[in-house]
């Protein structure tokens, strides 16, 4: 993994801290584990053998929130995209395990209720599980005032979905000289808004941010706000064809920890990526990000999904069919012997 | 349902918006169930056929929070009972439609993670989790800053049980002359803390509010502190023998809206239960937050518990064995013909 600056961690967000409480979390929860858990947690989801089916199936669930995205939400008046962000996140995290969505719950949680804003939320959290073939079963909405700053709010969701057991995809499928393959992302999803917002000068006044929001930068006909709120992609119907043809040896969704963070993850021991980052061109909006707060390329990568959304691993005679069948989806690198710890390296990264 | 004073909107939370968004929740949701969705939203739960079982065993999931009693843990420093809290709450939600707890995620967010407040905030879950023989099986820690005021955080959870479908408890099966049983609260639990606050002068100044939290009311020898932040109680391991009998005919968690809001959630239509409030005597926490935030007795009873935290119907002829056999447990109340809106009615209320 690229070293850690300290911009990510200056702009708020200590992702060393988490990843250590992670660890401790990680040993707590193995003592309330009986015999219908498959795994601990650290993959994408976690793993629960279904109740009473003939013992084959697995319920495949996550929990994950939208971040301080909902902060620019909530200066543009913006939310239905939200609510899309957080459903098709989830459903990447258990798609990344192999499993397809059954029944969806969100969390919904603000200092004051404002009923336009959460009806724009749902609009577009049913919309999204619609798409997904997602049933949003329950929710809650809880109005804390004293815990939440003035004009924000969390919202968290939470994913059950099924994975037939054999075909749990976890990348112990993972072989020496395998392909990976990024599938675009539609802009940031809803990672690295903590850095990107000190960046872009969008997180003093109010005032101020509203009007940086509204202008297009110079290499768009669209606003800064649209192209930061471009909601998260689900990769459900593209990637779900190849689950059913058994090509696919790992998945990683790329959200915080970028894609060396995210795919190190299902990598197995003795293996690495060689991952050749001039494969692709990220989006400006990137760019656009790391000039204006002059930050690390290593940093860029590590915080930011850098234009590449999900990975698949395929071996290397099934990649080219994926890359042809997946709309703008292409080999971004493969799978090396590896003996070091630095289990994903980013080749082409300098920083200056 | 006792007529709603301004009192609790006042300290913060208004009720009447958070239940018209639920509404139109209900309403945008429906367009997602397919046919595994055994019902809406609106119970305590939501219902899910489990997949390729033999179509008898249904998933119930919940999501909640623990609120604002976060914040008195803050002001403590003691976080562990919120993580109990939290489980408890998730367990009772789903056992009032008659399930048992398979697995459990968590979400917190804060401004700033400090891993000594989420390893007691775990093993809060952990401990609960055990106890309710349910498996943690994973979530997520998000640091938000900007979105949470300092100090406080917040902690919602999602849970999954099972029960087969026709062991479903749902109140379609309460009749006439049916015995009314309460369960004891352990205090509060996590609702109504808003109001609390207020009327305990916990909301001002942080001095203030952690010089008040230590001293003891003359009525106990415990600190205000440990009265207020007393654990969530789990009604599993009193009420799953009778479940096992099938002596139940509904249930209710005793939640935000109070006996009255809670109840009336599952006593059918054409019914109503009369419940005499001198059956029981709240504990004098209770009275302490009324007679020093001046609230009328109907509030109380619409934002707090009251002393009892679970609600059980069962026929006359098994009521007796239930109250002798459940610690505390005593007849509330009977069911009763009802032709008018108001369907539970609480007997006793003075408001001066």
């Amino acid at each position: 993994m690229p070293s850690r600056s300290g911009s990510y961690r200056s702009a708020g967000v200590d992702i060393d801290a988490a990843d250590s409480a992670k660890d401790r979390i990680a040993a707590r929860v193995a003592a309330t584990h009986g015999v219908s858990v498959l795994r601990g947690v650290g993959l994408f989801g976690g793993f629960f053998r279904a109740p009473q089916s003939d013992g084959s199936v697995v319920l495949v669930s996550s929990a994950d929130s939208v971040g301080t995205k909902v902060l620019l939400a909530s200066l543009l008046g913006e939310h239905r995209g939200i609510g899309v962000d957080l459903v098709n996140h989830c459903v990447n995290d258990i798609l990344a395990c192999g499993a397809r969505p059954l029944f969806f719950l969100d969390y919904y949680a603000t200092p004051r209720l404002v009923e336009q804003d959460l009806e724009q939320i749902i609009d577009g959290m049913t919309d999204a599980c619609q798409a997904a073939g997602c049933a949003l079963i329950g929710g809650e909405t809880a109005q804390l005032p004293g815990i939440y700053q003035t004009d924000s709010y969390d919202l968290a969701g939470f994913i059950v979905g099924e994975v037939e057991e054999n075909r749990i995809i976890d990348g112990s499928g993972i072989r020496e000289g395998d392909v990976v393959i990024g599938l675009p992302s539609a802009g940031l999803h809803t990672n690295g808004f903590t850095l990107a917002r000190a960046a872009l000068g969008l997180d003093g006044s109010r005032d101020e941010a509203i009007e940086r929001l509204a202008a297009a930068p110079d290499w768009s006909d669209r606003s800064l706000g649209e192209l930061l709120m471009t909601p998260h992609r689900s990769y459900l119907s593209a990637v779900a064809p190849f689950l059913d043809q058994g090509v696919i040896n790992g998945m990683a969704h790329i959200t915080g920890g970028g894609i060396a963070g995210n795919l190190a993850r299902v990598v197995p021991h003795g293996l690495g990526a060689d991952i050749n980052t001039a494969a692709w061109t990220p989006t400006p909006l990137f760019g656009e990000i790391q000039r204006r707060g002059e930050i690390a390329a290593s940093e860029m990568f590590k915080v930011f999904n850098m234009g590449i959304g999900f990975v698949l691993v395929a071996r290397p005679e099934d990649a080219p069919d994926i890359v042809r069948d997946i709309d703008g989806a292409r080999a971004i690198g493969h799978v090396v012997r590896s003996t070091d710890d630095m289990r994903v390296n980013l080749r082409g990264i300098t920083d200056k």
